[in-house]
């Protein structure tokens, strides 16, 4: 695939941004905001329940279909917080050196706040 | 933020693939995998809760957090069936175009097969 | 309340029974089944991140409401299993006599099988 | 099986009562219990997960044990909120009489409240 995938969550971010004040009856996002955070949170539960239900179906296209859906709903909870794709693609840099037995021993470490303080 | 995190999922991806077959008892990720899909989704099943508490706890930096868990065990579904993050990012780029109530339609539509032909 | 719950469940399983064969569109429970199974299992998901919501605000009667529906729609999935609410409660009657760690202890041992040999 | 199983979520959540108060390390009621709220509702999630995934996998046994547990950490909510499995179980007599469709109708009724005033 040669179109550059790379800013694809940034450039859909805007796009949320942008269809959230739309009207409701025009707009998936902005029907969504309309009826407040429950809404968008309930969707996370069931599009995590469908990307369960695909990957135990076994079918690649419906895993790749229903992350899209998730990651999409992750994309509408950061909105309404006013935060980023990039906040999250930093705090997973931030964690990408650490096997992730060390990070796990470092979330639960007391004094480090959650997450801990990790630059690797 | 100067870090570049465009092609954070991607590395984040080949991080996930050399780690898969390291000592389970030395990462997190060839534990998991160890263990099986179902631990995994188990993972994802769980996230998406704490995501939904975070975000009703009104805390920011939680919602990163989880949202960042979240991701990163979808990760781990996306590698389980041989896929990349940019399945999932062309999938979404493919939607972009279409508003999410159009979107939604094409979805139920009968004939033209999961997520419809949209080429937008 | 001098009605008995005791045999609620009892009770409405065999409404279940009675409404899964009915016209899809004048029972809820004959809609969903002729949806089929995964459309019953995202309700259970569904229902179970609405708990979650309603604990979190906080508000007992809408914890009664929405654990109300959880169950409802775990007794969808039992009938599509041909399971009875007393299979359920026969399973944690079983294990009433163990305290919850044992009982997680057995889960884990490798010989007895899933849910162990329990005969408290 | 000859015994009652009538009155075992009663029984049951009287034996979590009880559990609460011990010590965390004797009992897994009273761990989670000390662990707040969050760690109850996140087994809630991950529960309702298994279900999902035991039911995808056809397997009727494993789905009893599931449903089991939801159930069983369904009534640990209740506990933390001082309900009783009979508020719930009288939540779904009170909506027995109806159909679903006609319940899910007077759900989004603005007047009547959550639930309706229905003495079906």
């Amino acid at each position: 695939m040669s179109m550059p995938t790379d800013d694809v969550l940034a450039r859909l971010a805007q796009v949320i941004e942008q269809r959230k004040h739309a009207e409701p009856d025009k707009s998936y996002v902005a029907k969504l905001f309309s009826k407040g955070l429950d809404a968008i949170l309930k969707k996370v539960g069931e599009e995590a329940t469908e990307t369960v239900m695909a990957a135990k179906d076994g079918e690649p296209h419906k895993v790749v279909y229903e992350v899209a859906d998730l990651w999409f709903h992750s994309l509408l909870v950061l909105s309404h917080f006013g935060l980023q794709p990039s906040d999250v693609l930093a705090e997973l840099a931030r964690r990408e050196g650490l096997s992730g037995l060390e990070e796990k021993a470092q979330r639960s470490a007391p004094a480090t706040g959650q997450g801990g303080s990790a630059n690797a």
